[in-house]
């Protein structure tokens, strides 16, 4: 089995300044190529524990991919480790870095000084990669401690991301990891341990060769991950159409994804648009909507109203329906769905009206929601109640609603 | 010097599943309470891969932490390694946990199942601090070869959070850190490099054994945290109250805050509201805003105008303006928040509009955003230019936005 470690080098993640989001996100390409990851480290800016750090995991793993130090200040100690670990008698220029560190401070309208230009020196054993979002190269060092590659990546995230296609690339030109094919379906609106039992009879019957893998987010419901080892296409596409049949309208899409992204698919297909007005979700579900550039096609707008008389004057719900039913109603979530949709001339819209926390009222529990749906067909209304805290009832609430909206549209409904 | 170790265990973490946010609260609870971070290590559920790096990190650190793997089911190993790594000769059970246990199932409704006892099992060199969050155990183990302790926690994250406290308590019970106190304060509306520029003398004049840290958030601004080792409150206090002078109207709270809990509680004690008008940031300011529980007192509502028809017809802003001075435009802002102040009735009003990505028009560059504030002493608009990707723009355009409605809330505009 092809192994690898990962390292990531700063005081600032050691102090729990910035969470290391480089090691998951190096650790779910390299999983994907079927590399196994045996272990990840933290270590500060500190010479010697870098280079312990690095000496063992060279001799544990074929593949060390380290993020971080190779800034341009002095606390970046990175690379003169890495020049004596590879036994490195000097430091060479490299053209392709030099002309990349011209090119981004010109850019950024800065003028280039010494201590940039020092960027585009490398020891002499590295090879380079050209970092094209930064002035530190992405450096590859082979045979350390005998066998092992290192792969020397730059710290700042989207930096340390973009380098990875790269990175992948030449570890598959070097080395030959398990053939593995992996194949995403996006389900919501069941729990894992339903869901699991709901397909325990298909998964029990899956080849030896095939793995499910279950992938829970609290905002894209679970993500199944179906995976074969050998990697036969076929009967991988097979099992997999096999899964969608069982699972029906739970499934909203047949790759990773988001129910965000799904509805704006649906959207930009059929023409429509629509709207949404939030009175617990505050403006969660708009902030999705608009997350998604281009979904200026098809999201019109949105009302958040927090306070009854936004409910009653911009939505036009009747102060009737709320003195009867109460806020969080079935009622109220209708109205204000059809408000919404009225006002923006939408399509479709959706609603929410609920208590997210940190308490409940005489009539409802926290965690209670009730979601309204309008569109050509009418309109619709349901109510859920979870368990979290205030954020994450946010989040389950907008999901739940983008669901149903999306069971709408899908005539489901 | 006292160290430590953080050692977070789980197969998720390293195929990439989930991001360990586990390691960097821990660290900086510990860096808080001055005790230094010397490595963060995660390894997967294998018996051996947990018992290496235990043994590694005990002979380097006094204090070791881990997380993860003491769940009920097969996969979860750490408690049996535990067990050998302490020389236990066997299992017992802890009356106070496994009172925790039935309560907690009780109140999900479910059954008590062998599975669900045998939590409330721990080595009997294990010392139990009682996890009310959970059914597993917080463990301690002291003495672990030699003179180490090493704390079990569970890995859930609200779980892992809410041992801390004891955790840190237990720790200076039978340690002795640095004495060290901290003071924040937030600052927004100035780039890193400008702050330190133009706080340099009043740094470099800071005593020896006071030490200032930028924690800068895309979202909150700058943290700035200023310590004191060896623990002299005064000292620090007017150190703290001369650095605030220098900074004046950048500064936003003197405590680990946010924009959206500031103006929170200034509307608060001054019994005013607030509504919002959102183009470009779609809806995340009403979502921050509304992430604040209790912020139904001053938060009347929003309107996510994405359709120039909405903003037409919702927040009544002229199509005239709209033809003469574009969408992204100083008018259009001050149009939109003039508009839905009243429409809610709202004190105060935030209004924005401007390119958050991937792409510009022909009138704006990308990033570009347009402020408005609306209030009792008329209309304010601003322009900021930021050159990042769509989420992270869209992030910028929000907290730019909250800062300006703070300044003119405070009579700084």
């Amino acid at each position: 089995m092809l192994t690898a470690s990962i390292c990531t080098i700063g005081d600032e993640i050691l102090i729990g300044q910035v969470t290391d989001t480089n090691s998951g996100n190096i650790a779910r390409a390299l999983e994907e190529a079927g590399i196994h990851v045996r272990s990840m480290i933290s270590v500060g800016d500190a010479p010697d524990a870098i280079e312990d750090a690095l000496q063992l995991e060279l001799r544990r793993s074929s593949i060390v991919i380290t993020t971080g130090g190779l800034g341009p200040t002095k606390d970046d100690i990175t690379k003169a480790v890495l020049a004596r670990l590879s036994g490195s008698k000097g430091y060479m220029e490299d053209p392709g870095q030099l002309e990349m560190v011209h090119k981004i401070l010109k850019g950024r309208g800065l003028d280039v000084l010494p201590i940039n230009l020092a960027q585009a020196q490398v020891p002499e054993k590295a090879q380079v990669i050209v970092n094209k979002l930064g002035t530190a190269p992405i450096m590859v060092f082979r045979s350390l401690l005998g066998n092992s590659t290192l792969y020397a990546l730059p710290g700042v995230p989207h930096e340390a991301v973009g380098a990875i296609p790269a990175v992948l690339g030449d570890i598959l030109a070097h080395f030959k990891p398990e053939s593995i094919i992996h194949r995403n379906i996006m389900v919501y609106g069941i729990a894992e341990s339903a869901l699991s039992e709901k397909i325990a009879a298909w998964e029990d019957a899956l080849p030896a060769d095939m793995h499910l893998a279950y992938l829970p987010n609290t905002l894209t419901g679970i993500r199944l991950r179906l995976s074969s080892y050998g990697g036969d296409a076929g009967r991988l596409e097979a099992a997999l159409e096999e899964l969608k049949g069982l699972l029906g309208s739970l499934v909203y899409a047949s790759e990773d994804s988001s129910l965000e992204v799904a509805i704006g698919k649906l959207l930009k297909e059929s023409g429509e648009t629509v709207s949404c007005a939030e009175s617990c979700t505050g403006g969660e579900i708009a902030h999705l909507f608009t997350s998604v550039s281009g979904s200026s096609a098809y999201f019109l707008g949105s009302v958040t109203s927090y306070a009854v008389s936004v409910k009653e004057k911009v939505l036009g719900v009747p102060a009737r329906v709320i003195e009867e039913h109460g806020v969080v109603s079935s009622e109220v979530a209708a109205a204000m769905a059809e408000g919404v949709r009225r006002l923006t001339g939408s399509t479709y819209s959706v609603a929410t009206t609920g208590l997210a926390g940190p308490a409940g009222d005489e009539f409802n529990p926290v965690g209670t929601v009730w979601i309204g749906v309008s569109g050509p067909r009418g309109t619709r209304t349901v109510k859920y109640c979870y368990k979290n805290d205030r954020a994450r009832n946010i989040e389950r609430f907008a999901a739940s609603a983008l669901n149903f909206l999306r069971l709408y549209i899908e005539n489901q409904l």
